[in-house]
């Protein structure tokens, strides 16, 4: 039986720093311990995605229904598209003992902390900071405009990095996986999310000395 | 070169739950990655004991003068002795990239905590609330005395457990010990821990924009 509630955990980076892959192979490796959570979007489809898969699309109307009913964790609205996390899901995996994994960038993570506190916040890097410096330069080939919009959002993609919990180093993928697992396995183990453990020591204690 | 500080870790848990033997082995397991801090006290030695490996053994004067000039990271009077943390062993391993390791109750955790609040503190328990009570109750041989002294320190040993960090439940030694070494090995990777690494992320993309 399953008595342990699952923890809400938000994976966040920069661009190309492997987040996607590392979700991916986190799910492939402890398919009994995680469950991704799929964003819902009004963006179309592009060539290869698939409902339910990459996202779940939806129309304006649709998506608009769910923000006034109150079903999405959070959502906002990027260029003229919506992107939003449906709650439903989360909270069925979550009651189920699941870790549910959101992939999300800073803003959206951050409405969800405010709202459920006990969020856990963790954001992917290169190992270095030259490496990430590598990668907004690109090869030398890149125009100035180029190099200028990847660093406007490397920046952006960072801003408010303080309120995350744990820096993950992406190194090497396998590591980089176990890190993260090992992260989730020990805060299962906080005392904060052991209320009940320690009300039933404590009401032991109690009793006996009532016994006595 | 080591460029990360060391840890200030303390564990406190029920007398009996075993953090001696945890400490002990994860000290014998990891010597590289940590340090034990070792009490002084005025109190008599006991047969076997040794001055600076179970204790420093030292006199009320002595003590004194050490309270007087801030030489201890907290103390405190049991009965007639004193019993209290040197500050400079701490420091100086701290320095020196080593967690240091801290067998305290939780009253002089709480004070480290409240002077140094990047303090990590664990719990250790036994694996469920029936046998601490076993423990308690002893073999059923023990006089209602001592079952209530066992039950009084009992209660006082968890109070203030909800401001700790992490339970350990001691089921079995090893898994124990690798949990230790695997939350303090997350611990270094927490954001709060990782300025510097952000700082130089940031100041780098903020010296691109300029250069742009």
């Amino acid at each position: 039986m399953n008595t342990q509630t699952g923890i809400l955990t938000v994976i966040s980076g920069f661009s190309g720093a492997g987040k996607g892959t590392i979700v991916k192979r986190l799910l492939e490796k402890y398919p009994q311990n995680y469950a991704l959570s799929i964003s819902a979007t009004t963006r179309a489809p592009r060539p290869g995605e698939q409902d339910g898969r990459e996202y779940f699309f939806r129309s304006v109307d649709c998506f608009e229904k769910m923000i006034e009913e109150d079903e999405l964790l959070e959502y906002a609205k990027y260029v003229s598209n919506y992107y939003g996390t449906p709650k439903a899901y989360v909270q069925e995996q979550l009651a189920a003992g699941k870790d549910v994994i959101l992939e999300i960038e800073i803003q959206g993570a951050l409405k969800i902390k405010e709202k459920y506190p006990d969020t856990l916040l963790l954001f992917v890097t290169p190992p270095s900071f030259e490496e990430l410096e590598r990668r907004l330069v690109g090869r030398g080939t890149e125009t100035p405009e180029v190099i200028h919009e990847r660093l406007c959002r490397a920046d952006e993609e960072c801003m408010g990095i303080e309120a995350y919990d744990y820096l993950i180093v992406n190194d090497e993928l396998e590591a980089c996986v176990d890190q993260v697992h090992s992260i989730l396995q020990n805060e299962h183990t906080k005392i904060s999310r052991k209320e009940l453990f320690i009300m039933e020591i404590k009401t032991a204690l109690t009793n006996y000395a009532k016994g006595e």
